[in-house]
């Protein structure tokens, strides 16, 4: 399996999920009458993350992991979304981001060595970056994103979670 | 990337550190003088899974993923947890049931096709299966385990989340 097939169809397809949660969570707002900019500023607990800061993450970890795993910088995006359009335009920049990769820039990734700001001097392979960071630290802000619009009465289902599955017939 | 490396490693350890964040839970009750059980009932919204449910999901999630990645039989657990200290005990289970899995048991993975009850006459390949499916499914539930605590107090923070990694020196 190689890293491309393990991480960039499958991040975009998620940001894409996540797009339509929060279009989701705007119609909602609007037939409860409430403004829909009270649900990014919403969390789960009064330590973690509001659900602006939880879009961010999502869209810092997706773009962060096709940069590592293929030694490119990765655009800068400076978090200062206030607002559900907002926020929605930042999933929407790194979907076009992601979509400038292909199979061909990982050609180099199994070999290369990622660094995390976080942990100087230390490294991580890219199969165990993507294994044991990327993807586990992107599904975790994909999920709270989801439990948060849940908690505050957003209609969603775990299909809208899964999103599309590459199906064949039997 | 094998499909071992990509699966079995990673969920083996996100299963102990569940496990590490319902000792935790326990810890947080006896310190607040309420029982640790309250929380095996506790949800984030009232048409979602409480605690326990997603406790066993995650549960079913890795054993599902590794039987069906190399076409073995999973063993069967009926669901039965009503506290803390058992829905443990499932969690370990699956651990030790994965303990059995090596590289050889994925050999013949990469050809094989996976079935899901709830798609009948469709298969998905199974990177496809891993990429879109399984480690999507059960970080949501692992994430949603994790929610659950921290809305309810227990102290947790994203390094019991992400674990232990894998780093070399640089």
């Amino acid at each position: 399996m190689s890293l491309y097939a393990a991480s960039v169809p499958q991040l975009k397809k998620m940001l894409n999920n996540v797009d339509k949660w929060l279009e989701a969570a705007v119609e909602h707002a609007k037939s409860k009458s409430f403004d829909p900019n009270v649900l990014a500023s919403s969390r789960l607990a009064p330590d973690q993350y509001p659900l602006t800061r939880q879009i961010q993450a999502i869209a810092d970890n997706a773009k962060f992991c096709a940069a590592r795993l293929t030694g490119k910088e990765a655009p800068k995006h400076p978090d200062t979304e206030t607002t559900i359009d907002e926020l929605r335009a930042r999933l929407r920049a790194v979907v076009e981001y992601l979509d400038t990769f292909t199979e061909a820039d990982f050609a180099d990734s199994k070999g290369r060595l990622v660094e995390l700001s976080f942990m100087p001097g230390k490294v991580l392979s890219t199969a165990d970056y993507l294994n044991e960071m990327a993807l586990p630290n992107f599904y975790f802000h994909v999920s709270m994103a989801y439990a948060i619009l849940r908690h505050n009465g957003v209609p969603l289902g775990k299909m809208n979670y899964i999103g599309s599955l590459n199906l064949k017939d039997k």
